[in-house]
């Protein structure tokens, strides 16, 4: 039965209807947001789709996050606002989308055609009859932006956008004025499948540069492979998988794509992190002969990579849409062709490469006193032993992001972080459109194993965008949510020459409170001071279970940091000095690049 | 004694202290924001300076509504944001300042000018080495933007944004880079004021249409003045004041001004609200022979003002640099000057208009019995007797926006509102701008009596913000909380055909709790559910003094709507049915149109 029918259309529908249907065609089942007066009529029309809700978020820069974490799971998201206040509070929401390559479709609801054209001055205006400045605001962080204007093509125009949003993985922007979400659009049109095909590459092009890639793959003998963000993006995770289990090379993520390659697999070696990582994975990295990097989510050729560069200068760059091949640039291949080809006439007799072995992450079990406080070196440890399958592991920007880097990933967890936007509080709204996303793929059965949604984030994080546990209550979603309480934005104060200056501390709140505040009934919170306290927790079988929501307070001491970040601050230090020396005297941390470093600064007073 | 001996500052300075003591000059001493990676130099800048505070909020967007509330009463605020992030964070806020005519100064920590040249891949960017993108998108919305880059000009530059904000009431943007933080400046330039002069009216122009707005002024027998929202902006409410009295004519507010003119002048006739008005209001209005609108927010010259006409044709409307005289305009003319114009060619003698009764605001004060549940008309009206001298008033778009024009606002208060943009959850943090300008307004006795600071918002829009309710806690800052506890977002579902949809529902919170849950230790809270509560809470002399932070839950009927909502809501289905039978078929709201209002609808369960 075709979907009219099985969904009982009528011929003619609502072009607002027409959206929602297409959305759930992709099984895009939750929509973010808040009501307005000028997308209360699109609500209207949502409410009325069995199969489809609304998240109800309780802001708008909240929602946008909300969807940005859905999308990273399920493929793209939505949200939907009102004209100019609603919009602009979901921006940078928006353009962290836009940065990180996630596919998301923002519907703003606007005022009737009328009012625009007779330019009135209605609510939600700059009181100045410009009724485009909002559209060319969001035309700078989109990659397609749109208003509906013509009845006849808006069928069009809607596949376009959703099409647009699920293939280029970006922000498109949809306006909707309000008189036009009754237009009516022949529902027939559902019956075809919506257009997801990317356009082809060129024939040749894609043969000549598969060729000599794989000229230089057979003959490299130390070579490796580096998983960036863009292969979950782009859904180019089982080609991935498969040029390295029939090559046998070496496979690494980058603290973007952390989660995106199973992790169990023999030759994966863990996260490379340029000067940062540890030494095994330098080692093998920046000693190879040829990189395969694939999935790279930055669109500028002159770094190759996020805070560091590959030493390898045979290199192959793989890009969403085009290629970077020792030093020549080929634009316009997209990844996923690509990389079928490249898998079609790959011919692993002729691989030189001698297998050896990949460096492994081991991960320490040191035992400590129950009553010693906790550290973020041990902490980090004892959560990569008790995380599980299918986990979804979700990292705040600070002291999270590089701890996470030293746990290891379970078969089918997934990672999720925002590692270039680093926009401060992403995570909670994060947490909740992948609460919402895992719901849905455990009842999909989209994989073998149930998902728990695990966050980690700091306690200044906490605050920006602390209203949206109180959706996660509202939806009975479970999240774990541990609250590293550091007592204020300690990664800045760590990377600002370690100042105790006064703008990076925080108010102290009861956290724990909030849970039954907000509402929850069936709920777990635990204030994790001592190891004792951790080790009780973890132990704990019925812990395990994501039967509800929890919020676990971590007490850490705040001038305590990750490895990684440490390691950061001293290379950063390094460069600063560096710096200072040759170029335009931007040198803000000199302080503290003339000061001698000594580890025993931040020791914990116990 | 100069500036500089006085302040004992070095004959060179950096341009960050040079920008901060310019502020301190102009007696802004709070400034809001949160630290990051490109504006912790300048932070650590102004931390230097002794007089001023880094307020630190919980989020940008918030910080940014707190400006625009702490400039409203003392004609500039401050943000300092982070690139990218932070600064698109805080947009919503700029726009609403923009639109709103509230004078803004948005400073931008940016990454070093070496990185933006050479298109470095740094955090907080798009991934594309576009580092203007940013600064594009805030100049659609701020009357001037720069980035700060020539090191001879840059004292220039600051000068010239800071006196552009302050004058024009507008917001101003400038970047900084990093590495330009310790730009020197000489500090000598601190001893010569800033020069906030406007340019000069053309003495011709401005000579000629003063005569003729005297001729019509002398001749017309039934005159009225109008104060709307730039009188405040634009620092003409002595002149306003003074033509009141010395014409005898009676004055009105409009929603937007409610607050800025004395209430208890004798002929301040209330709020004019075009067809929502009380009826004595409306008949003097718009049976005036000559309207004197002083002060338009609104610069758009087809609709006269927001929401409403004005039924006089012989109308003179002073905006803030032109006006409209009948038909014709007079750009370029600036008010303050047209207004000293005004007031000195004024001859009394010459006036016709023969005084008039203006209407009072009579408040009634119905009695309830003790147990009887609240209601928006007995609540407005009982809230009106307890304001006091110097209160500073602010009410969230939403219900309150409605309910607070039927209250009468003593001597030397003030109103705060954001009617045109109307952005939810503005007011928590605009109060707590507030509550920081009247803390120092009292010390500085700039008014006879001391500020309270008093905040109605519904518990919708109160969850948007919440967070910000923990700064003011962390500065011991004491307003009045009242959450107008309505069970969703009652305007919308209201105005949106009394709809019942799913999508107005909010998740019902502990509201009270917060305050200890942010760290108070000296504060109060109160649920209010019925008459008695809420007449012990106003009759109580101790509650009156606001000696700590008061939390006010008053629960009300999600139905149960001021009755200017009522009168605005019943208006615009009459719009509607008219608009429906004319033009392009807009009728979202046809379904309650076509149904017979009937009042019992409204009417609590008790």
């Amino acid at each position: 039965m075709n979907y009219t029918d099985s969904n009982g259309l009528p011929d003619s529908i609502s072009i607002a209807e027409y959206l929602f249907h297409r959305l759930k065609q992709l099984h895009i089942e939750t929509i973010f947001g808040l009501p307005g007066a000028f997308n209360a009529t699109l609500l209207d029309k949502l409410n009325e789709i069995p199969g489809l809700r609304w998240a109800g978020n309780t802001n708008e820069l909240n929602a946008a996050y909300a969807a940005d974490g859905y999308s990273r799971l399920k493929g793209l998201g939505c949200i939907i606002t009102t004209f100019g206040v609603g919009e602009l509070s979901a921006i940078n929401g928006v353009a962290g989308s836009f940065a990180e390559h996630v596919g998301l479709l923002h519907v703003v609801g606007m005022p009737p055609t009328s009012a625009q054209t007779k330019q009135l001055l209605l609510h939600h205006t700059l009181g100045n009859g410009d009724y485009k400045v909002f559209h060319r605001m969001a035309s700078e962080v989109t990659c397609y932006s749109t208003v509906i204007n013509d009845k006849d093509l808006c069928g069009d125009e809607v596949d376009d956008c959703i099409a647009k949003a699920w293939t280029l993985q970006k922000p498109v922007y949809m306006g909707i004025p309000v008189n036009l979400v009754d237009t009516s659009v022949n529902s027939q049109r559902l019956n075809t499948a919506l257009n997801l095909n990317l356009p082809s590459n060129d024939e040749q092009t894609e043969n000549e540069l598969v060729k000599q890639i794989l000229q230089q793959l057979y003959k490299s003998k130390n070579p490796v492979i580096i998983a960036d963000a863009c292969v979950t993006r782009h859904r180019i995770v089982p080609e991935t998988v498969e040029l390295c289990q029939r090559t046998n090379f070496p496979i690494f993520a980058t603290p973007m794509s952390k989660g995106a390659i199973d992790e169990t697999l023999p030759n994966f070696g863990g996260v490379f992190m340029g000067s940062i990582s540890s030494p095994e994975v330098r080692e093998v990295v920046n000693f190879a002969d040829f990189l395969i990097v694939i999935g790279c989510m930055l669109s500028d050729f002159s770094t190759s990579s996020f805070h560091f560069n590959y030493k390898t200068k045979e290199c192959v760059l793989l890009y969403p849409t085009s290629v970077k091949f020792k030093h020549a640039i080929y634009p316009d291949l997209r990844i996923k062709s690509l990389m079928a080809n490249l898998l079609r006439n790959l011919n692993e007799s002729k691989i030189k490469y001698q297998s050896q072995p990949t460096p492994q992450m081991i991960i320490p079990r040191s035992e400590l006193p129950s009553r010693h406080s906790l550290r973020h070196e041990w902490v980090w440890n004892q959560m990569s032993h008790w995380f599980q399958e299918g986990d979804i592991i979700i990292t705040e920007t600070g002291t999270s992001a590089f701890g996470i880097n030293q746990t290891h990933f379970p078969h089918s967890s997934r990672g999720i972080s925002q590692a270039l936007w680093g926009s401060v509080g992403y995570t909670l709204g994060a947490c909740l459109g992948a609460s919402f996303a895992a719901n849905e793929m455990a009842r999909d059965q989209v994989t073998a194993v149930p998902h728990r949604v695990i966050l980690f984030v700091g306690d200044g994080a906490f605050q920006l965008t602390v209203q949206e546990v109180s959706t996660m209550i509202r939806w009975g979603l479970t999240p774990y949510i541990f609250v590293m309480n550091n007592q204020g934005y300690s990664v800045d104060r760590f990377l600002h020459h370690r100042s105790n200056a006064s703008y990076y501390d925080i108010q102290t709140w009861e956290y724990l409170r909030l849970i039954p505040l907000f509402g929850a009934r069936h709920y777990e919170t635990r204030k994790i001071v001592t190891v004792g306290d951790f080790l009780e927790m973890i132990h704990d079988p019925l812990f395990a279970t994501n039967d509800k929501i929890r919020m676990l307070e971590i007490m850490l001491p705040p001038m305590d940091v990750p490895q990684a970040l440490m390691d950061r601050w001293l290379t950063e230090q390094e460069n600063k000095k560096r710096a200072a020396e040759e170029s335009d005297g931007y040198t803000p941390n000199s302080e503290a690049s003339s000061k001698k470093f000594c580890s025993d600064d931040i020791s914990p007073a116990n």
